[in-house]
This record gives C-alpha cells, structure tokens and sequence, in this order.
C-alpha cells in the first residue's frame, strides 16, 4: 500500500537495527553518513526510496545532540528523494523528561524535538516507553508507542518462583502508577520510597519508605536509570528498613558517569534492562541482564507496513 | 504594548468573571451571546476590539459541548474583529484526562482542544491544575498554567492545628507525587491508595492502603472529583483502616451525576475546593468549602497585560 | 489505492447510516461512542484502520455542538490509528449560515467549523446543499458538495401533472437564483417574496408578492426550513395573494422549535424533504414526504473509493 | 500601537491611491516598480518599512494577472524589510466570481488569490463588496470587507425627487437580496429579470420581467458592470415591458470589451458607478457618473491606524 | 503506486508537452484554459483525476504572469479534483534571479513562486537549471531539479573536432563553477570576462578577459540569454582579444527584446540552446540549434511515476 | 515599539556576545544553560522576558550539534515565557554549505536548519555572510544578512600602499563574483584558480592559475576557512607562478583539523578574518589578525530595536 519496505539505521544504535533487520529478513540500505571536520554531518543514501515505505531505526541517547541531527537530516534527505512513507524508529526518545514547565521560564523541549521531526518530514514515528504517555499528545503526526512492559514483566514472571515474598518498589512517586501494573501482573504488593527535600540544604534529601519491604525480595522499577543516583539510594534505604534481595528493572539504560561506578557497588542481586540504548563494554556488568526490543520492534514494523493492527500484539 | 486590556466573558462561570473584573477594577465588556432555536452559538461583540488586548475568560465544564464551541466561536469573533492580543483563560479545561492513548484506538482529546483554541485564533491561555502538567506541550501558543496549590494548601496550614496527627492520601496513584507536595508543604506523613482489578470482574477493584493511616486525620487530595466514585471508597477504606477524621481537597469540583448523593452520604469532615467550575445550589454541601480562584487569575491577567513577571507571583 | 473501504457512523444520523451501508453491501465498523457523566465524548475503535480508506458519517443537526464534537474525536482517532485517508461524509452541515461577517463584530463560524474538520485530521469531505456555495471555498481539503436538487425536482416533475398550473415561489430572496433552476426544470414560472422591516419595530415585516400567484398551485422551494416561520408567512401571503394550493420543498429539515406548531397548522398540502437530519416521531407530519438521500451519499462514496468521477453521475 | 502609518501605493490605481493619500494628509511612500524586458517584476522601496504600519493600495483589474502578481511581491518586499504590520488595500477584488465550484472539475480561484496573499506575507485587507461576503470566509487574517451601499443609495437619494415612480431591478437572481436593500433605503418596489436557457441553444435566453415596470423609471443595480451584456440585455427587456428611464447603478466598472460599444448604444439616462476601477478616458461616457471611494477607504484606514472602530462609520 | 498516469498541458509550450506525451505514448488529457474578457482565467478539466498521479507541464517564461496564474489555477483545479499526485513540470522557472536580497529592501520573488506553488496543491515539482542551485531549498515539497548540461556538453562533444583550440568563456563569474563543468568535460581550457563599473556612470562597463583567447574557438556558456546584452558584449571583447570562432550555449532562451536584434547581428558561429521556452518563427535565426529537453523530462515523469531512480539517468 | 531590549548569550561565543553588550551599553541577562550528565541542555532565564524584544547571540561552530540544539531550545524557552520578539543572532551559521542538492539523495541541511529555527519560535534573524546568498530565502521569517566585506575590504583597503601590485585570487570559481567586488573597491586586477578532477583518482585534482599573478602581491579570498586544504594548495600554485608575498582574507575561520597545522606552515604573510567564530588560544597564530564584527552586529541590533534602516548603514 505504501510501495516497497526499505529499513535505514543511523548511526546511534547499529546492533539493535540489525537485530531488526535480522527479524524482518529484510537488509539494512546502504547510506553513507559522515561526520565532517567541521562537524557537520552528511547523509547519502546509496539507492533511491522513490515511493517507498521507509524505516529509519536511530536512538537518541548520547551523544544526543549529534544523534538528533542526524536522526533529522536522514528524514530530510529521504523527504526530498520522494520517500512514500517516512517512519523514524526511535528506541529511546531524549529530552522526554523535558515535559512540561514545572518552573517558570524553561523549555518543553520533549515538545521542540517533536516539532523537529515532524518539520524534517517524518510521517509518523515508533517508540518505547515514553517518560509520560502524553508526550504522544507532543506529535501531530501519528505514531506508535510501545512498551518494554510485557517484556520485563514477563521475565519477572519467570523469575517469580526464585523469589521471596517479592514486593514491587518504586524510587519515583511519578512512577507509582506504573508500578502498580508490575505488582498486579506479578501478583505483588507494592511499597513506594518517599523523597522530600531535607532542611536547607536543597540538595539534602530525606527518604522514606512507605509499604511493608521488610524480610522481602524487593524489585525496584522504574522507566530508565540516569546517573543512577535514586535507584541506588533506594536500594540502601530498603536495605536499611530490611529487605532480602533486591533487583532493579527499567526500560532504558542510559548509564551517565558516574552510574557504572554506582551500579558497580550497589547492592542489586540483578540488573534488568533492555537494548533501546546501546551497552558497550564499559557498561556492562556481572549482574547485568539485557532484553532485546528488537522482536518487538520488528513485529510493529512489519504490522505498520502492511497496514495491519498493532494493538491485538499487545491483547492476550 | 499590546493596546488596551478588555475583559470578556462567556456564559459557563459568570461569576467567577464578575469576580475577576472586580479584582481588575475593570468592567467585563458587553457581548451578545445567542443560542438560536437550532442550537447555533452566535455571538456578537458590543464594541471594537482593534489592537486590544483582550482576555477572555470561560470555564469548560458541563454544558462541555456547548462551552468549548462557545469559547471558540467568541475567540474566533475577536480574531475577525482584530483584536491586537487574545488570551483565552480557561480556570478547569475539559478533556484534560484524555492526554494520551493508553489503549489503542483512542483519542488524545485534550491536543484536539490545543488545537482548536490555536485554529480559532487564541495568542495565549491562561489555566489551573490541568490534569498533567504535560498538557502544556499540546499548545503551541505560550500560556501560564497556573496552580491552587498554594490556595489550597495555605487553607490547610490554617486548619494544620486543629487537626491531629494528619496524613496526606493520594486515592489515584497518578497523583502520587502531587500528593508528595502536599505533605512536604504541611510537613506530614503520607499514604496511598492502591486499586486492582479482582477477580474476572472488570469493575470489581480491591482497595489496599499502603502506608500508616491507623489513628490520623486523613486529607485526601486530589486534582478534580467527577462522580465521586474514587474518594468515597478511598474514604471508606481508610475508615476501615482505622482513620480518625477524614478530609477531602482537591481543585477541580466537577461533580458529574452521582457525585452529590455520594458526597451528601460520606464521612468527610469537610470538603475542600475553589471556584474554577461554578456551584450552583444543587451542587453546594453544608461540609463543602469553596475558594476562589479569582485573586490568582486577576493578578496574572495583570501581569500578563502589564508584561510582568508571573513566575515570581509564587516565589516566597 | 487507498487500502480497504472502512465505513463509520457516529451517533447523529444511525438510520441513514445504515441505508447507506446497504447501499454499499458493506457493514458499518464497529465503535464505542460514549458520553461520560462528565460530558466528555470519548471513541475507541473496535478494530484497527491502519492505511484503510475510512468514511464517517455524521450530521450535525441539534445537539449540534455534541454532534461536532463528537464528528472532530472521532476523526481525531482514526487519524491517530494510522487510517490511510479520512473522509467525513456530513448530510447536513450545522452553522453553514454564519458564513459571512454582513454586520460588525461578528463571527463566520463556518469557517472554523471546516478549520476544525482539517485540523482534527479530515482529507476529505463530502456534504450536500450548503447554505452558499462558497463555503467549499473554507475547507482546503477537498470535498464532494452534493445537491438534493436532482431528488427534489425529480420528485416535482412527477407530480407535475398533478399540479394546476404550479408557479415556484421562493421565501428569501437569497434563494432567488436556486428557485430559477427549479421553474426551469419544471417548466414553471416564478414568483418572489420580498420582505422588509416595517416601521420602527425591528421584528415586524412588511411581505410582497413580486410575480404571478393568484389561482396557482404555489411550490415554496427553499434550502432548509429551521423554525418554519418564513415559510409559514410565506404560505399565508400567497394565500392571501389568491394561490390555490401550496407545496413546500426544501433539503434540510432542520425543523426547530416551534417547527411542528407551525408546520401542523399551516396551509401545505404536502411537505417534500430528505432524510439529511434524522426525522423521529415527534418530527412526523402526515402531510410529510421524506425522500433519502442514501443512495446518492452510497454511490459517492463507491466513486470516491474507486477514484472514478463523481460529477458525471450528475450529468444527463 | 502598530508604529507608524505608511502609505504605499501599486501601479494598478495610482489615482485613487494619490486621493487617499490626500484625504489622509499622508504621502504616499517612495518605491520603484520595474516590468523588466523578460516581464518580471521588480519592487524597491525607497526607504524602510522596519517596524511601521504599512497600506499597500492595488486594485487587481486588467492586466489581471500583472496586478496580482505586484500586489504579491510588494507585500513579500515589505515583509522581508520587517514591516510591522501589512494590510492590503484591494478596491476591487478579481477572481471573486470564482467562488464556487457549480460544476465539476473546476477552480476556486478566489480561495487561491485569498491563500495567495497570505502566504506572501499580509497581515490585514480591505476591499469593497465582494462579490459574495463568503469570499471573507477564504481569507484567515482579519479584514475589512466595506461597501459601495450608502455611497451609491445616498446618490440615489438625492435623485429620488427627479425620479418618476422609480422601480429597482436586478438583472441577475444572485444580486436579488442586496437589490432589496436599495429598494428598502429609497423606498421603491421592485422586480427581477429571470433569464432562462432559451431551447437548445446553450447561448440563447429567455428573459422575462417579474414585476411591474410599467410607466415607472427602472434603476438597475449590480454589483460590477463586465461585458455589459446583461445589463443591456435587461434594459431592452425592461423597455420593452414599457419602463421610462433607465438608470443603471453598480459598485465595479469592469468594462471589458465590448462594454463601452454596448453602454454607448444602451438606453441609459445615468451610469452611476465608483473608482474602485481606473476609468480611462476611453472608458469615459458623457452618462457616466464616477463617485469616489477614496473617502470611505482613507478613513478605514484612519481608524484601523489608530485601533478605533470601523463597524461604527456605518451605523447612523 | 499512485494510481494512473496523466499529463496536462498549460498553454505555454503546447509543442513540448506534445513531444513530452509522444515520447510517454501518453496522450495529452483534455482541459480548457479560457482568459475571460475580463481577464481571468478559467479552466475546466475534462474528465476527472481522482486519485491519478497527474504531471502538470507549464513553462512561465513571458506572458510571465500569465503563465504562472494559469499553472497555480490548474493545480488548485487538480487539488480541488481529489487528484492522488500533482507533480507540476516547469521547464523554465521565472523569477529565478530574483533569489536573494542583494540590496536593501527588494523582494526574494523565487521563494514567493515556490510558496505559491505549494499553498495552490502541488505535491512535487520538476524543473531544469536553475539559476542557483539553492532555489530547490526554497520548496519544502520535494522535487527533480534536473539539468541541460548532458544534452549541451554531448554536442559540444560531438562538434569538438571542428573546433580550433576550444576555450570556454563565461560573461558572467557567477556562472565560472558551472563553465567549469563544461570545460572539464570537453577538455578544453578557460577564459572568465570580468564586468566593472566604469567612472561615475553606474550603466558603463569596462570589461576585460582574463585567461588566454587569442587564436582560439570561444564557447561562451551560461545558463540563460534574455535581452543577450552580456553576451552580445562579451563576444565583441573576446573577438578584440583575438579570438577566432565564438560559439554561444545555453539553456534557457529566454530572447527578450532586444535579442534578436543583437544576435541577429553578433558575430556567432552557432548558438545552442534548448526548447524549455518556445521558440517561435521571430525568435529563429539561421545559426540557431535548438535540442529538445522532452526526452530527458519525459524519463523523468516514467520514473518518478513508477517509482524508479532519477539520479542514476545521470551515472555513467 | 517591541518592548524592552533584552540580550541574551548562549555559550557559543561568549566575548563576542559581551563585546556587543559593551557596544550597546546593555548588559547581558542572566540565564542558565546547562549541560545534564545525559548530555540533555537545559535552560533557564533569570527573569522574564513577557513582551520584551529579544536578541539572543548564538554562533554555531564546533561543537555544531550541540550550539544548534541549545540555540533552539533557547528560543523556545523565550517563546514560552511570551517573548515579544526574538531575533537569533548568529554570526556563523553551520550547514550553509549543505545548500543544495549537488547530487542525488542527499540532503540541504541549511533549510532544515533553517526551519528548525522558525518552529522553536524566532521571529526574526541576524547573521553575516552567507555561504549563499540564497539561503535568505530558505527563511519565511524576515532577518538582516549583513556582511564582512566592508571591514575587510576597509582593511586591505589601509594596508593598500604597503602591497606590490596586488592582484585579488579566488581559490573557489563560486566566490569569483565577490571577489570580483574586492577587485573593484581595491582596484586591482583579478585572477583564480581552477581545479579539475586529475586522472583516475578522485581525490586528485589538477589546478591552474587563469589570469597574472607573476611578481604581484596576492590576496586569496574566500568566504570561510575550514581545514584550509584549498587555500594552502592555492598559495602553493600562485607562489610556483611567480607570486609575492601572499594574504589570505575570509570572514569566518572555521579552522578545523588540520587547519591550524596547514596554516602555521604555509606561506601567508597575513591571515586576516573575524571573530564570527572564537578563536582560543590554540587557534592563534602570530601573522593571524582578527577583526570584529561586534559593532557592526551592535548597530543592527539597536537600529532593529528601534525600527530604524539597516541598509542606510551600508550607503556611502
């Protein structure tokens, strides 16, 4: 309907979208993409996409602003060779915390990267696990948001005889709702780390745990890890008010300094996470277990390309 | 800079108006609107709006319908009239829970209002407590998102010795880190409500109170009250848990069918909310405590006129 | 070549929605349309049109804001469901009067209705006998503006032989030149009503006769009759002129309070419409002809589908 | 509030232009327009229109599509030099009988010169009876749609007492209301020409008088004069139903050929039209009286300047 | 893909659409293009073009303003018709000098045209040299900017054994990177002729070669010859300088007055150019070739409708 | 007119920015920009800018990505705290030689640059030397394209009587028509240099001299300087043809890698450029001189502010 299926990659996560190529047996097209010296980026496309149904696969993890623009000048260059249909494939999605205005006089940005993609020409995007589902609402295009959560769910479900009197815990009260679904699907109960500011100090910060953790297996949730501070705080106060094990389970890896050094020494019998952003040796762990996107991804491709349901995927 | 200011309003909240007229020492400008025998909104303006700057102040709550296309055919009467500036203030905004597909095949209705206010001709909004902070990045237009936080949670500090032994309660755990503010603010402890499905029933829910309610006076807070469903349970549930008096508060009073017969019939001691949508007497409550939003709103239009800070109107 | 046809109803028309699905031999797509105790319309598709060919149908006769409403969230969702193009296929368009600013200060709400359908994500439209002919001039999407005139006036070359030397006569003068087309089909000639403010009472009108009526059968012809009182008037001036029986034959049966009063007791001896807007029980007259429009509205829609002509359906 | 007032006129009505500029006690700005031998056209403007107020005059008669395309890029000149605000001043508007599609697979070419003149940058227009007031409805900035009315009734009046019991009549069903205004104001009766296919000759028409003519002095009113064609055609008919003077009155001197052929032989006593057309001296007639519109359209622009009402000039 | 092929033919250069469908073995679809007395123009398609994929070819060289109305009327006519593609065929663009502000306060025409091109409907567009490069960057839709520069430099090839020590010489620096285009492929060397102002008269020019032409064939290149006042000059200084045959090749003839004359009398051997504007009986001269761009426009309709590489027509 | 000015800075050039401060005796207002450990930029202003006429001073060398993303989410965070106006200052703007499509798919980066700008909310835009002056009309926003011919021009024009018959050389036939105009103001004669692709190798490239440069001091100009590989060959090639001594002028020293070392070797008696870009300390070099632009970026800005002509600041 919308003429061949053509599958690009940038340059931010080429395993991922070569796990995808894999499962839609369908090869990556060739495209030169070069960083001059002056830094400006240069996208050639090696074959036409003339009429095409086009899937340009790039994450915006760091380096983010190199990664957004060459995420927009692909989508401008296949814009102006004609393409059928552009969709950008967007594992992990930047700025997303940049959500709204909880301050006076700062930015949207989630709202200004939105803008971008669609003035460079995407016709509708695909995504994983928003920071808030209205950041959908930020596109005027339409598009495809996913979830890792029968993914990381499901694997917690394998885990489940393994563990002891599991209770799902979240770091973040604005991830209390999310974390609800992992406690009902797991059949937990939950407890939630309370944070306020301390004193003066504005930096100071004075946690509580709210909910039974004690004598349990505590699972941590939460939709990405950043610099890795909350989560490894959370994992000491629980440790502190007497939880068992404790594992932690996220979406989207983006592991800036100093998480590696936190991770490293904080007390996580496992460490579940997925591919949406790449994990090069340096970030990698013992502990680390990573679930790869890529069926998904590939699936909802293939869906959208042969204008079928996306929705019934995700219905038992 | 932007010409004379000059005050409309429409026909949802005409004494909320009336009080932000008073506050602003200036008359709400004359305007005819009809609604014909076949239900055509017509609207005529008494006098020129030329380069003026003009706030136009309408709520959207029930007769919805009727006041989203009121407050667009009077928005775009002021764009046609060329007015220099429009600002359309709007104190509770419809739709505001339809902010993301959390299912498939639904509407993000709160971006199609965004949307509509924009294509009607609207240079800025100005608004209170939406539902997600989020919803600002549905508007391309700039606006002041305004809260009752401090309106409510001052009123809450007067009450702060009268009460004992307090506790802040979220019965949605969307409003979870809101509800966090309201503790840190008051300087209390916290709880939450936690709903499952049970059972094959889709409606049947089991309620679970996490955290410590036993022997406090519980304030259940809350963005907006619709039918009542929710807090009528949360209230019998922490009853059932042992909860002294229990109050509730939240901003919006929306009190859609049958939230009178619950309210009338529950354990509140009282009932706490402001004027963003009007209460005529059938929706009055000997226990319920209205404040006004009008000084908030008068103050920004003010600023906003007299190219102002708004921002440092909620600095300490 | 634009996926499958899909055809969707919304709540303002079911009947005619059904006709023209019969027309077609395809069954409507099911959809929850719902009005929650807050007012707020909400839609969920109950199966996916992902790059599918999708007509909607709506009219937006009383409740006329509900109906708009619900004609945009409805729309709104079919794009974000990825539909291929979306045609909204409107019997009767609501505000199509306010189309053009003839006093000061007020709006051409037309012209935001058809923004709203473009920018809730319409392509297409297809609607029959607009009010003016210009109002296809507000949408710059395209659209099919259909006409009952071929139904009406075939209905009225079958009577011909019926009627004793019949003479068209038109209640407004806006409607001059449409009334020409019927004398000139029929073989008729006309008579005008002129009418005029009388004295200083802005309500009173002085009517005139500007033609040959007295002993003929008068056909009041007109575009929609709302209240009915031009056309009661009408009817009485050209009895008193001498007319011997009166028809009246107009699209749209608006039929706005006190309509039926007047209609019940005025001196038509047939009243000949279509089923543009729903017409139930209280709406009925004895002396009511209702000819459906579906199968003109199902053979447009086939042709739309096909890409194949649709003006040459109106050719001889 | 808009910086300061500049006047700029194009090459269309340089005379018409110069008396607003007299009216207004404003020079008209400096600028050069340049047809090149390859016949593009060049714009320079004397001096900058930074932050200023600007009125660009350009009627857009013949050379129809020289008139436009100036119009177009003196506005895109003044919006790239930073004017602070534009507004078009258009006496008469071309293309606005292309405002319908009344058969298939034709243009709405009105919509397109409106689309046109916004995308080259105008903030604002003014024009004088349209030939629709739908045509408004094209346009998404404001404008000021202003009439020929009481500048040609006012005349009229003054001519009431030479009249012998004067009758308007319009030539054209479509103008059938806006004639009745004039009858209303002089206080007149009326009646209309209808003019059929006349057998199976496209070109041939049948015309009849509908109303009394007799013995009474006929004022035709039009609203644009092209061809003349009709307007003689109706004079012949309204004479040979036994009319005496024929007075022919109308907003737009079009006259294209043979129009100065046909009104030169036409039975006209008085041609009463305005200057919102150059009238050449070859298109002068000793029956020709021209009323200017320059007063109308400076004051307009005066108060628009100045952000008074305009609605206000035309009430009594 | 976008479903059938059509090709409309403006009124600008019938004779290379015609060639343009021969080579396509499409026949030209039927419309009319009528200029009303009054100047506007209309135009009627013939059959309908709902959902085809239609090729619109109109050439604006003069009457410039009436060309290009009459391109942007027939793509909003198109448009209008639900077509499924518009790709308009421009072989010569107007206006394409006027691409930049090279002094103060003058218009950017090119970017006007292309705005214009795309507000009236068109979905791509196809044209051949333009005069900068950049101007593709003007269109946010995509296009084929396609070049004469095969076509030109293969006859030079061809003809280079009867040249005596070719150089090639540009008349204006601004085209010396494309002249060097010619050069290297052709494999001769170049001469640049450098423009001054001379004294105080801002009309006098010195001129001067730089580079070696004496003894030599000059090739004096450039993209388009209006009024052939440069390079009428340039011939002359190069012959002063010693050259032996000149030889003039181009693009676009554009031979405004007075071209003729002065090619008629200038000392070329032959003048090569192409048919992207007409060439009518008094715009021939003896020594003018003309080679036809129909071949290469029409392999790039077959292929742009079909979904097929462009760039690689132009790989060796 | 525009409110109060206000100045802003990114981090890009900060001393150009306070030197313009200095120049306008405006201080800079404070602002955070910060860049998070996840490379996500953030922004806040100091105090507000409601109504307030803003120019933000932003250059966009290396690091490219990230200059551009911060400029963008800098005009959004003005945009949404209601700016009046906001023109972006940008004295070197990356991608302008991305202008084009020189071959088939790829992309013209400089109008996506160019609408990214526009859709993060500026208003209006300032900037120096073009790669293209065609990039203007990449722009729907209005700006000043100013350029550094004057104070180079001025500069070689002081050193004139120090120089052996200097002759102005172009290492790039695209700047040959601007160095034409230095030729023209210094009086000199002119000379380039061509380069041709050499043999099979497509990094080879042969190059001549066209023109006298034997025993003359030679001035290279050229628009920018990137990793200085064409104007050290060019030095190279003019030097075996019998130069003098050698200058290089251009106005935005890029200087990437190896830059600095090409330079520092090569035969340039002096290197003069500007301070569009900053130059630190490992960018020196000692026959490097750098002129300023701030006080012709100065002017602009108060005259802009002012509503005054720019262009009279470039007369005579």
């Amino acid at each position: 309907m919308y003429g061949q299926i053509k599958l690009f990659s940038g340059t931010a996560c080429p395993d991922l979208a070569n796990e995808i190529a894999a499962y839609l047996n369908i090869p990556l097209s060739g495209r030169d993409i070069i960083k001059f010296p002056n830094e400006n980026i240069f996208v050639r496309l090696h074959s036409s996409v003339r009429g095409q149904d086009v899937y340009l696969i790039q994450s915006t993890a760091a380096p983010v602003s190199d990664n957004i623009m060459e995420l927009l000048i692909t989508v401008q260059t296949l814009k102006l060779d004609s393409a059928g249909r552009i969709t950008v494939v967007i594992p992990y999605l930047a700025y997303a915390r940049s959500d709204k205005k909880d301050q006076p006089r700062v930015p949207i940005t989630a709202r200004l990267v939105a803008d971008m993609i669609q003035i460079a020409g995407a016709d509708r995007y695909i995504t994983l696990d928003l920071h808030a589902g209205q950041i959908q609402g930020f596109f005027s295009i339409p598009g495809d948001v996913l979830t890792t959560f029968n993914l990381l769910s499901d694997y917690l479900m394998q885990k489940r005889r393994e563990l002891h009197d599991p209770v799902i815990v979240t770091a973040d009260l604005g991830f209390a709702k999310k974390g609800r679904n992992f406690a009902a699907k797991i059949g937990t109960s939950m407890a939630f780390i309370e944070k306020r500011r301390s004193g003066n100090d504005s930096n100071a910060q004075a946690m509580t745990v709210i909910g039974e953790v004690e004598g349990k297996d505590v699972i941590l949730v939460d939709d990405e890890v950043d610099t890795a501070g909350s989560v490894v705080q959370a994992a000491q106060i629980v440790k502190a008010y007497g939880a068992r094990d404790i594992y932690l389970c996220f979406a989207h890896a983006v592991f800036s300094p100093p998480a590696m050094e936190r991770l490293s020494q904080a007390p996580f019998k496992e460490i579940i996470t997925t591919n949406t952003i790449p994990l090069p040796a340096h970030k990698q762990l013992p502990n680390l277990r990573v679930l790869s996107v890529a069926p998904v991804l590939g699936e909802v491709i293939r869906r959208a390309h042969e204008g079928r349901s996306v929705g019934e995927m995700f219905n038992e």
